[in-house]
């Protein structure tokens, strides 16, 4: 019977339509093909990238120079120009110029690896960079949040494969984020979740401080939510041991992923104030279509009790 | 410079991306392939689908029987079965039962045509049993909302390629709705858009009854959206002219469509006691990516003034 629910604490629905219900790997897509002429975020193409921003090296050995680099985008979808506030003073036509700072980050200097492929340590880098990023554009003027998110895959919107993260920092904290900090009181909702979660039939992995289930309402097949156990908003916060041990489920959920050659989109989704971190990984195995679109309810056909099970398994 | 715009009443976000901004012919999909072998949906197999509700046959002569021809989803994703009251009683895990019909409507017997190909007088046929359908499945107890939609093309989520609609209706008003409608107070806002647009640079289409334009906040590539310009709330109280020429307009959107083969979803939005009707048409001509199911925040590299031009010229 298929079953319709609600997200823990929006008011954002979906069907999940068990009866439909496919086998994990009848989810399996196509393993698409990494062979590019010229990638931009290869080594000896780094003057095809504007002004690098900043290099880590995590081997000395290494004669590429760098591990892991950042720098603007190329396309940015923001700018650092014009006026960053919105119009208060009109009826139905509110604008500001798309005012902020975007960013890549090329995670590997391996055209042929991804995220899942590198080691704990060093994914733990790249999470450090995050905070990096996050810490500093902040402070920019007129930025008032600072997205960071991944595309891996075509499907999930990636135009250039080399394995990278983006940054986009703009000018209003983002509506899903006023959502649930505003549903996160003075009892954060998510820490009573996590609890429940730990002992549910979607708990997918967890160590000492993490803990990574498939939310009760996936709006994706294979939907999965990564938190810290302990209340805290930002990965700004994280202390060695957190970094280390987000790191570490992070790179068993990829590695799960990668089994269905899963196109996915990642991202962080920090507090202001209240909002408990958490990251979420949306896979980008179906597609949003009329209903979808027209309602805002989703049908998702993998119960996320049984992509937990995959993700155990 | 790109600008952030938000929706004329939604607290929905949209970046539009001028300078990204590629010409419409840029935008233009590939042309699928439209044979198959054995189409569920085609003459002579009406014996592979559910029983008929109904048909309707438009040319007396016609040897196949019928012009249009609806029945329930063989794949539904909700079902007349169990409680279609949602829990109330509980923190975080709310649910129901996915209770409500699913139909297809099958729009012309000749796999090789779509919506846009037929005259409009044909389409008000179709737009008169989308009328049926919702009056006689808003009477079904359980049910909330008759959700009307289309899915044309593999990516925008048909799974058959044969031109049809689809009806679910099920046992919540969806979201969106709710929104539109609590913003819809004793003056209509749009009746007042409409009056602006009409005079706007995103205006497309317009006759005696109706008008179309792309929206301001667009979040699809040459989204457009069409009203009747008087303050009707749902189809199923439309006159004979305004079915007309309602299909009138349909068909030179979805013609302009067709020369970009663009895949796109069509849905009616109706109200419940206020909410003005509108037919919103979303071309899938771009992918939603981690910024987008991060933020809310859509990027959309087509601006609505260049879209309404592509439309009129």
């Amino acid at each position: 019977m298929p079953e319709l629910r609600k997200d823990y604490i929006l008011n954002r629905y979906v069907i999940i339509a068990t009866e439909r219900g496919k086998r994990p790997d009848q989810f399996k897509a196509k393993k698409t093909s990494k062979q590019v002429k010229n990638c931009f975020f290869c080594p000896g193409n780094e003057n095809l990238t504007p002004p690098e921003i900043g290099r880590q090296l995590l081997d000395a050995s290494d004669v590429k120079g760098w591990s892991i680099r950042y720098f603007p985008n190329k396309f940015p979808a923001v700018h650092q120009e014009g006026k960053p506030d919105i119009t208060t003073d009109n009826d139905f036509f509110t604008y500001a110029d798309a005012f902020g700072v975007h960013e890549v980050i090329v995670e590997t200097p391996d055209h042929n690896k991804e995220l899942a492929d590198l080691s704990p340590d060093y994914i733990s880098e790249i999470l450090k960079i995050y905070k990096q990023r996050i810490e500093i554009l902040s402070e920019f003027p007129g930025v008032k949040y600072v997205t960071v998110f991944k595309n891996h895959g075509e499907t999930a919107g990636t135009s250039i494969i080399h394995t990278h993260s983006q940054i986009i920092a703009y000018n209003i904290v983002p509506v899903i984020i006023q959502e649930k900090e505003e549903k996160s009181g003075k009892d954060c909702p998510y820490c009573k979740i996590i609890n429940i979660e730990k002992n549910s039939f979607r708990r997918c992995f967890e160590n000492n401080s993490m803990i990574a289930f498939t939310p009760y309402a996936s709006r994706f097949p294979f939907e999965i939510w990564i938190f810290p156990k302990r209340h805290v908003i930002n990965i700004t916060r994280f202390n060695e041991d957190e970094f280390i041990e987000l790191a570490e489920i992070l790179k068993k959920v990829l590695l799960k992923l990668k089994e269905l050659n899963a196109p996915y989109n990642m991202y962080l989704h920090y507090g202001i104030e209240k909002l408990h971190f958490q990251i979420v990984i949306a896979p980008r195995l179906a597609k949003w279509a009329g209903f979808e679109f027209s309602t805002g309810t989703i049908i998702n056909s993998m119960p996320p009790e049984k992509a937990a099970e995959f993700y155990r398994g």
